[in-house]
């Protein structure tokens, strides 16, 4: 069985696979910053030498308008045996990773990975970095799953056909994507469906596969009032305080139940059936034992009235504020009334809302809120479509098979309220599937200080990746 | 007569008069910032040595638990002729500045003054820095003044009994001189009243004199929610984020007539009496006119209900939010919620409301909105009273008669909106009451980029100075 054998591999060379891993974390790919640029590209050529090493087919593609303005991806092909009858995989990954900030809250320096216990979880140990898990660690089990199939066979798929997509972008919105995809569109639509590797289990030794993940409008607004910043006391109480206005208007994008007040808001939204409600309510999911994973007491519990947690996460789109800026925030007091206020707005989207039309609402509601003496400014960041696979798509079946013998039991079928806005990109042009394989964990800090992941997460994965190849080409 | 050589001798010196503003003005004497501690005791220095060098007893005297730990007080003493028999005058003023930023907002750089024209307001000129007017250059105003006594008569206050006072933590909440009025309470009880240059005219040639302050409670406000930064895909929807709780609670602060709805607020607020509400509205305050100068259209004249602007910002409380700070505030988008949100909040206060109290009621308000599952963090930065001054003061008449010498017209009694905690302390630790003489205009930019002092004020100033020195010893 070559599966097996690849399997055997994976375990006795577990040590050199973290170490690359490690190798791979220390670039500060870092995309949403210009200064990080050349660490980025770094990054690329660093994943980009790896495949090659593994005998694909690899180049480093320049994106963006003009081409070379935007992070490279990384495209690179593995030709499928003669015999090959299986389908054709896009493997969808990025190697860029989120800034830091608040850096002085990481224990450990972000781009100085280090190996420690898996703390109060048992035996085992985690790997902490940037990028740890999001997404370098969990490309990292899929690469390490060929260089098994390539040691144990001579060919790093197994003679399955496999196109691998890296991008640089995905923390920046993925802005070059769609001008790639629409440029390789006759070469991506050889696949049959994407595989990425992306999203988290269940739980601790709890399989999942994601069949669907939530849309993302981000957005900016600023509010200005006078031209100049102002002296609190001779103008407190006698002009409008940009702050202030700000926190009273996003303060009604909620109503006291939780819902977003934006106008057709909801419109699009499909609801959850009272089959999948039914399902998700059988994962037993826990949302006080969550909540005080990350120090918060029950009555932290809130979310839109009518839903549980899970079903908030999964099936209901949110608005967030992300950032919110203005005025003096040094140390000590200035009494100052500044001449502008700032924030950055989020929403997260289920199928069927456009990001588009959901950011052109809310600008739209802002500007109905205007207030007196006001004016705004809005910036649109960008967005991606939520997307949802169908439940009795083959694919989706050969992936619960190969967790299932890599993990010996079978996985339970979930969503995430992540977004990753390539599977619906990949769904509108390509037409495309995209089944989600992820291996992290609710606990990782994703885009948080101190972003691990579990080693017992990363051998999962690898070896579910060795396992999806043996299924793919049904050895 | 002596007054008449000492205005001479400022109209022949006008030139190095304003060249030694210069010099002070070139200190970045910032006192909310301990990177700039050695320089804001260079500010004092330099201006002990311009006392020194007029012939006062002057001395620089540390302060702060422990002592030393402050900026300096530099306090001088003019010794009275044998036969004065006027009062004897407490001078105040400071010599620290507030922070300069935004600094990229400044023409030039803010201790680098630059003198130029005073753009489309008639012939004159400006000079152009941090501090200019707030507070350097007023006390500059006084010192010259003394100058002019000094070059003309052999004795700088001309024989009248002073004492000057000039304090380096006025910026930042006068922490130190409650201490230091304490320990030399004895000395300062000489006085007889105290003068103070910080505040402004009605307008450009027209003199006033300030017979109120408002006063000043100052907070700084934090949300903590999760123990981490969170994932907004993850997450949103499914525990408090702390930026939109803030901005919920923070915008309960005012209710739709825009008074403040903490409780109690107002119950020690002295009504505005009829008479004083006449005679402000004699003065034709233009209201809409104040807003297009800082940019602002006439539906921006928002403030307290049934309140004229001038009654607003000289008669009546406000709360303010100076800063509000969260989440991701870089460039480009980042989905994370953060753990906790901040902002400096801040009231300015009438006489007989009690910033203690005040304070205190806020986090009360604050505790009592608190969000669930989130715990708040309370900063009292600092306070001072507000102060009005007895309108019958013969002090007050001295000031108006001197002001009338030195510009031929009478000056308006009016009050101001900001806050001179001095003011307060004064009156409820020595039973000082203060005069408040003062030569800025609306359009200086005081706390804000681009600061400036137009030299047709500080000749007012100075003449004004040398002409209650005249009042006071009968010359």
């Amino acid at each position: 069985m070559s599966t097996a054998a690849a399997m055997e591999w994976l375990k006795a060379n577990e040590g050199a696979s973290v170490n690359r891993l490690v190798d791979w974390l220390r670039i500060p790919s870092i995309s949403t910053d210009p200064a990080y640029a050349a660490e980025t590209r770094k990054a690329a050529e660093w994943v980009h030498a790896q495949l090659v090493e593994l005998g694909l087919e690899s180049q480093i593609i320049e994106v963006g308008k003009p081409k070379g303005s935007g992070h490279p991806i990384v495209l690179a092909h593995s030709r499928p045996a003669a015999d090959y009858k299986g389908p054709h995989i896009l493997f969808y990954g990025h190697y860029d990773v989120q800034p830091v900030d608040p850096v002085d809250l990481w224990e450990s320096p972000p781009f100085e990975p280090v190996r420690k216990p898996a703390e109060k979880d048992g035996p085992g140990e985690r790997i902490v970095a940037r990028g740890a898990v999001d997404d370098k660690g969990q490309v990292m089990t899929f690469i390490e799953a060929m260089r098994a199939w390539k040691e144990t066979t001579g060919h790093a798929t197994g003679g399955a056909a496999y196109t691998i997509l890296l991008e640089g972008e995905e923390e920046n919105g993925s802005v070059s994507l769609p001008g790639f995809v629409a440029e390789y569109q006759k070469l991506l639509q050889e696949c049959n469906v994407c595989l990425i590797s992306d999203t988290g289990m269940l739980g601790r030794g709890q399989p999942a596969i994601t069949y669907g993940v939530r849309g993302l409008a981000y957005t900016e607004v600023t509010l200005h009032a006078a031209n100049q910043d102002l002296h609190s006391g001779l103008w407190g109480g006698r002009c409008p305080n940009p702050i202030t206005e700000l926190t009273k208007v996003l303060s009604k994008l909620w109503d006291k139940k939780r819902r977003v007040t934006i106008p057709k808001f909801y419109d699009d939204v499909v609801p959850l059936s009272k089959k999948e409600r039914k399902a998700w309510a059988k994962l037993k999911f826990n949302a006080k034992a969550a909540l005080k994973g990350i120090g918060l007491p029950p009555a932290a519990d809130v979310g839109e009235a009518g839903y549980t947690a899970m079903e908030r996460e999964w099936g209901r789109p949110t608005a967030e504020i992300n950032g919110i800026w203005g005025g003096y925030t040094g140390k000590g007091a200035k009494t100052v009334i500044a001449s502008h206020a700032s924030a950055k707005v989020s929403f997260r989207l289920v199928a069927d809302q456009d990001p588009a039309k959901i950011t052109k609402a809310f600008f739209k509601w802002c500007k109905e809120h205007t207030p007196d003496g006001c004016r705004w400014e809005f910036t649109d960041h960008h967005g991606g479509f939520g997307v949802t696979v169908p439940f009795d798509s083959p694919y989706l079946r050969a992936a619960e098979k190969a967790l299932k013998r890599a993990m010996g039991k079978s996985p339970a079928m979930i969503k995430s309220g992540g977004s990753i806005p390539v599977a619906g990109l990949l769904k509108s042009q390509l037409s495309l599937d995209t089944i989600f394989m992820g291996f992290g964990l609710s606990d990782d800090r994703v885009h948080s200080p101190n972003e691990k992941f579990e080693l017992d997460c990363f051998r999962i994965g690898a070896n579910a990746h060795a396992a999806f190849i043996g299924e793919l080409v049904g050895k």
